[in-house]
């Protein structure tokens, strides 16, 4: 059902998850499989009438147990709201539910990463619009964390630690901050409306930060989505991806300091219309190239978040 | 106008090329600005009534000289055509027009890698359909032939002329084969129809290949991709990408042997219909997770190959 293969020259696995090509494809809203069964209505994947956020596997997954997992986390049974609009205890409680699931994924020995995430937008290829994020449970090490332990290595300690530096030094990237965390337009983003949400202290993982910590991540994701909105007054899409310390003890795992919690968020619009294509220099040369300076997307994203509120 | 930084968390540079969002965006076919500059027509780009390959500086760079190059290949005249539908003697021309560019941008000082490309189809995210390719010169060696190189010390040799000698045994994802050269769906695809077409003996790059090698790839070349497009009947979007042994003395040079001539297709439909997404996994950890087993699609395309012609 699923398949591992080396690609030896990118240097990285390839999944095949064969039976995916079935998957659940923009079902009409009165058959998303992410509402909650209700009395007389169609059975779904989640057997109750009503629920705050759920869990479960993945009926397509990526990875077959006992290699790896996949589950979907629904943030809400209201088919039609979104991450953004979540009351702010909902938001809160998925960041103790993404938290959960680390911890208790983390502790298989068969999983070296685990890759929260959530895409959104038919833009980045979402085929169920019921607001839900994704969790991935690798059997081996990522070439995107690899790189960030390279980063780690090659600056002489925690990257993450010494690039936020260099943002609340130069300020003019930052788009958001509280005592717990700081939202910024990365020096060399590849997106144009990248946004990186970074813990201010060395956090490796969800499973280090105090709750209150918990709470301004909730909230400064929030107010970056709600500005994502704002930034053109139409739903915005994005990949979110939650950086934490791989799991594998080799590599450093929750108990290790190796890895910086950080949620990057890839937006894939680079006007109201126009999307930025991974074309020939993205993906034959592996080189991002693209239209706007940083500093420029952060002046529209603050004024965008002030608006979104 | 064109800005470089280096991005630390992925090890790689990122280039703006600000003017570009201004870029000719899908004109009308009377104001292509690829066609040649008719008697009583518009001022094209390519100011002589009619012509075989015109090559010249891309007007919107994503490398602004002398620091790095952009340049623009035009196929043909014939707004309509294709590199599938090009006679063969233009095809087989095409190479020698890359080979010339290929050694005399890789002998500039200011240029490490050379990348010939073409992207095709709206789906990535072409702006003008007359048939034509690119070239970048970076001014450093961008992360995917660093991939290839480091493939190169992991296996003690050159990387594709192993994997080129398992295909060989395996046999079971070729496509097309002569004295000159190979075409195959690789082991280890990242997309459900990507096809490598490789020299078989080892040629670091255009510069080292006979004239009937060259008269080999471009025949090779064109079957693939009319096979592509007979696959589906329908026009075919991919990035076609030519990698080859980096400029740089450093790295190797045209003169080393690091690098071996192969030409790359990244298809992004995996159904008639459908489109693969880099979303989560692809962007945020960085592995790719398909649908399709490689030895499935290499019989398709088998098939869609002879019917192609």
């Amino acid at each position: 059902m699923s398949e591992q293969r080396f690609n030896e020259l990118r240097g990285e696995q390839v999944i095949y998850a064969i039976h995916r090509q079935d998957r659940t494809f923009l079902p009409t809203r009165e058959h998303c499989p992410l509402d909650p069964t209700r009395p007389g209505g169609p059975e779904t994947e989640i057997p109750v009438p009503a629920f705050e956020i759920a869990v479960f596997e993945n009926r397509f997954p990526a990875f077959a147990s006992p290699h790896g997992a996949a589950e979907v986390v629904v943030y809400t049974d209201d088919h039609d709201g979104s991450f953004a609009t979540l009351a702010p205890a909902r938001a809160e409680a998925l960041m103790w539910v993404w938290r959960h699931r680390y911890i208790e994924l983390g502790a298989r020995a068969d999983i070296e990463y685990i890759f929260i995430f959530e895409n959104r937008g038919v833009e980045v290829g979402v085929t169920l619009h019921h607001p839900h994020g994704q969790i991935y449970g690798y059997p081996f090490l990522p070439p995107v964390p690899a790189l960030e332990l390279a980063a780690d290595a090659r600056l002489g300690g925690c990257a993450p630690c010494a690039l936020l530096a260099a943002e609340i030094a130069d300020a003019s990237r930052l788009l958001y901050e509280d005592e717990a965390v700081i939202a910024f337009v990365p020096y060399a983003a590849r997106w144009g409306y990248e946004v990186h949400v970074a813990m201010r202290e060395h956090r490796p993982s969800l499973a280090d930060c105090s709750a209150a910590e918990l709470r301004s991540l909730a909230t400064a994701l929030q107010s970056i989505v709600r500005g994502f909105d704002a930034l053109f007054e139409r739903p915005f899409p994005y990949v979110m991806a939650v950086h934490q310390a791989p799991t594998a003890a080799s590599a450093g795992g929750p108990a290790g300091s190796a890895g910086h919690l950080h949620v990057e968020f890839y937006p894939p619009l680079r006007t109201a219309e126009k999307l930025k294509y991974l074309a020939g220099s993205e993906q034959g040369a592996g080189t991002f190239i693209g239209d706007m300076i940083p500093e420029e997307s952060a002046a529209a994203l603050r004024e965008a978040i002030a608006r979104g509120g």
